[in-house]
């Protein structure tokens, strides 16, 4: 079941450099985890921002619950959630 | 080029069924055909609405406007254009 | 699966009176029909509006969209949708 | 008497994990007890956020003003709050 | 119980004179017939605009649904509503 | 001459206690004194919040903002004015 | 007593003609009256816009109320209204 | 050349009272003294804030940006800019 | 003197086809007649919209209001002004 | 390729002076760099406000990703990107 998640980052500016390197090594490791699981079906830069927009592939409303919460990133970031399914006039396969 | 467009139709209420199917039809057989050329690379309906988010791929500025206006629903949509790149920590191949 | 659905209903104030009572025992039974079903778990007007708050219990998004789509006043609602998870803090059974 | 109450809760980053600790503490304490007394109906989490939808019956405006500021978290919360009452279309005993 | 109403009439352009004239003359007679009973307990114009702030005093929150949407320009109006409760510093005895 | 005023408070989360009991205490003094002279008509507690709306009854404009700038807790809320006059539907000889 | 206004004009486009000259002549009118008589103290038109800011000097709100609400383009505008007072650097004899 | 600039000031809460004082004496001579040239022709409080609406005349956009970014307390503040233009009902001589 | 305006065009969707046709010639002959002239410096389309970004090089406030209202398709556009000034990082002769 | 970017700048009020001095060299040193590289086509400042409004002319959005990522003001600025193309009506060869 897809789910599309836009993502704004939003770091303290006061936070300490090693800090937020930590973190962001943390949030790379956890991403490419999921995306090599094939739950994280899609992950590209807004072009021009600190943002993302990313396309989950998860069992249900449960499970996306359990990945957002658990990014490293989570407290700092700005979250929009919206439930997809499949369009009537797409012809992939894999667009659902 | 990757663009991330989000469109949410807006019908007026009094247009006559027949121009509504006619309209319809139209914008499917453009959407599948662009799909097939490799133009339009995802096409999901957000669910509960009557809205999409696409992820075109096109060469350029030009051409990402030619297709969006030449949509048969163009004049009746809400559209959001979000242009994308490789974000750093996607491991697909076909993220960019 | 639970969805939070509020809708808030636009008529065109030119609809004629006939076609307003027609739509509206069409979306009466064709929500009564959910609720007898277990598909629309609940349904609460908001006070001074005309406008509800659904908890729908559905199978995936495609369902959660076959039913929303179907609404007979779907064209004359703003819908807006949250999928729903259970709450670490929940006692009650039925809150999933 | 029903209310609608969407609380999203956004916690200073720099306040120290003990006490981020025990303030989710009580709230969890606190929210099971009203559960339990039947005051705090339905408790939802929202996928993808630190956010939830609850239902209180309570008996009047003031009990909710007791309840919602009485919170631990109510001071770290942006609040929402409806009335909501019977919908003519319910067919649930408990949807009042 | 109190609650604050503001509503905010938007009458289509194009309504006969005599329509506009008929349905305020009835919302006026409905408007002063609940002041009479004590349910609308304050009315106020907000100056330099087409709308009103009102005090309500209902049982619950089903009165107040049905108050509000007997309303004869409810179709018309934009309407916000907030529950009310006694304020720790109020020292007036009718401010609840 | 009558003003609707909504203020919403937002102390900073780490103003120390004792400065937050010394500030309340003041506003509450200041907020009963201008109630018996009668220039603060109304206060109500919007219910689910930690927000106010009340009714100023003051000679002019330059009154009015004399009295909110003077609130010792003015610089921390959110604050909106609304003038208002008689309602042509009011029966009420106070609403004016 | 002074008042800052801004009006946003949204003439429907299929208003005839006549009927756009008829109105914009008897607003002029009505509008140079208000300023001969020094209750319209002020009238800018906003550079690139259908929109005009103005300052009012009125007795009371009642005045301000009655003089916008007979605007002959009153039904037709977007009007936000401000209450001003004298600002403690002004060094105007007439900024109040 | 006119605009019209409103400005709405936001004082870190923490701001060391001496420094707020200093901050506050210096905008209030910078503004008396372009008061007195005539390029800061109007100056207004909106009643019941911390806010003005100000009438600048200055010869060009590079002159209102050198003002404006001048002000002591530029970064405290939100501010709006919109140009102003005579307005083709207005009689007065100075409206423009 | 440079402006910066940003316009969206929102035809009627019952404007008949060669009314549409008529007033975009209009548009683009007045449009290309500026140009020439030097008044519309830059005029660009928001690529996937019915919308443009145009800079104009006006003597004044007033030059900007006679060149945008006279736009064939101002009665159905949204238009924001902004004011433009050199910026003191710009090394280009022509970026004021 | 072109691209228009508005970039609002928020520093935090309690950062250093030299800190503040040091970070505007480098965004000048890095702005004016690609100005001769003619990345950076225009750059305006909006009048009266601490905000910018920039045409980038690059090969593609992952170009554009890299250069704002790397303003040293990125952390600190609110960002806005529309892409550009070619609009039907204009007349100057390097308007796209």
């Amino acid at each position: 079941m897809l789910f599309h998640v836009e993502m704004v980052v939003k770091l303290p500016p006061d936070m300490p450099t090693e800090q937020v390197a930590d973190i962001k090594a943390r949030e790379k490791a956890y991403s490419q985890e999921l995306q090599r699981q094939g739950k994280w079906r899609h992950l590209w830069r807004v072009a021009g921002s600190y943002a993302n927009v990313s396309i989950f592939d998860v069992n249900d409303n449960d499970e996306l619950q359990e990945i957002i919460s658990g990014l490293p990133l989570f407290p700092y970031m700005d979250i929009q959630v919206k439930p997809l399914c499949r369009h009537p006039s797409s012809i992939r396969e894999d667009d659902s």
